[in-house]
């Protein structure tokens, strides 16, 4: 089985980042949890635009359904811009990063 | 004019706190500035579920654009249950809250 199988589509990152898209949320939820049970100290989740919503919700439900004790971490936000075919000087979109600690 | 009018409908508490709903953006960019004229020291936006994304939004324009050199302060998410017609036990729906700083 491949990796990309495993995860069930997410994207997950070397540095136990894992990026929300399109996907349904439990997807990434289970990435997150696979990530801790591979070993990760701590998982970063991240998001941008209409995903920061998901972001959340991924990091609430890994952590009150799956990951009870663990801690969150820094919560941060900010602005990127982004190249966009129709606007000259692209668009602005704004992102979330989320970490998750496992704790002592 | 109504203190309604003058935030052009979104809601301000008097706590300082701006709730995120389902009107533009930049209603309630205007509504945190407007709080910040009038003396406020610090405004916190709050979200729940999919306006979640919306409120980043509005911290971040409202920072970039309105408030320049004004501070995120902490930003927390959580879980909250709501009563649901349809549902036993209720929803559980994320939250996200959102500190701007006026700094020194």
């Amino acid at each position: 089985m491949s990796k990309d199988q495993l995860n069930m589509g997410a994207t997950i990152m070397e540095d136990n980042t894992v990026y929300i898209g399109r996907k349904p949320s439990m997807n990434y939820v289970l990435a997150v949890v696979t990530q801790f049970n591979a070993g990760a100290e701590r998982v970063t989740v991240k998001a941008r635009g209409k995903a920061i919503s998901k972001a959340v919700d991924v990091a609430e439900i890994s952590r009150n359904r799956f990951l009870k004790g663990y801690d969150l971490g820094e919560i941060k936000i900010g602005t990127e811009n982004v190249e966009d075919e129709e606007r000259e000087g692209g668009i602005n979109v704004s992102w979330i990063e989320i970490v998750i600690n496992k704790g002592i």
